[in-house]
């Protein structure tokens, strides 16, 4: 198994943290450009029961851009997806497309530097949904 | 730089190549459950001309449901990216996110079988491509 996704599991319900996962990818500069509910999606398609699950394709525009003019095969992965799933009632994961992985298929230093900078602005998402959940428990206590 | 695309450029133009990729998506079981014009959404976002391209996300329902029941992971590479791009007036490129990618950050086989049947079906869909403009070229003739 090799990793190809950050990912952080959060001590909070599903639709709060849905909320709040928007909430921080506007902050860092990420529209959100497509939804789909998984959980609908395959009662509706298959009749199959599934925890909830979201996945958001969040887009930069001016990093998509900068990417597509090194390597238009980029836009395969676009936009990078941020999965937002139920782990139980108190618990949600959230787990993200790492950017990095487009570095592995290329060699180009431009779509590194554009790679590295979603790659930071994604880890602090996750940073500050980990805060976010420590200062709910700091307050509690 | 590594392959992770499946991709083929049609001598059709870019209207009418993204009506038969829709009708060839479908014939392969695959849904569309999101659509982004990277045209439109750069123009809007950015004041960025770019040519026309839209990236259709293609799901199979059954593939996506076995892929998650494996490795939930999977989720952050849902949907299968279809992108359909412009290349001049008469010519269009049709690239797909290699199912096969998924292999690689997996020994899982019964990960390895739905990208399989993915990567069949979609590769079905470019020789299909490719076919129709050929029959189109021998009526011409």
């Amino acid at each position: 198994m090799t990793d190809f996704t950050l990912s952080v599991t959060v001590e909070a319900p599903y639709d709060a943290t849905l909320t709040r996962v928007r909430e921080l990818l506007a902050d860092a500069g990420f529209g959100v450009l497509t939804e789909i509910d998984v959980e609908a999606t395959l009662q509706a398609k298959l009749g199959v029961e599934v925890a909830p699950q979201r996945i958001l394709g969040a887009c930069r525009p001016q990093l998509a851009h900068r990417a597509l003019q090194v390597d238009q095969r980029v836009a395969t992965m676009l936009p990078c997806n941020v999965v937002i799933a139920a782990d139980g009632d108190l618990r949600t994961r959230v787990e993200v497309f790492d950017p990095a992985v487009m570095t592995s298929f290329s060699d180009a230093d431009e779509l590194a530097e554009v790679a590295t900078d979603a790659r930071e602005r994604l880890t602090g998402m996750i940073t500050s949904l980990t805060e976010d959940v420590e200062e709910a428990d700091a307050a509690r206590a």
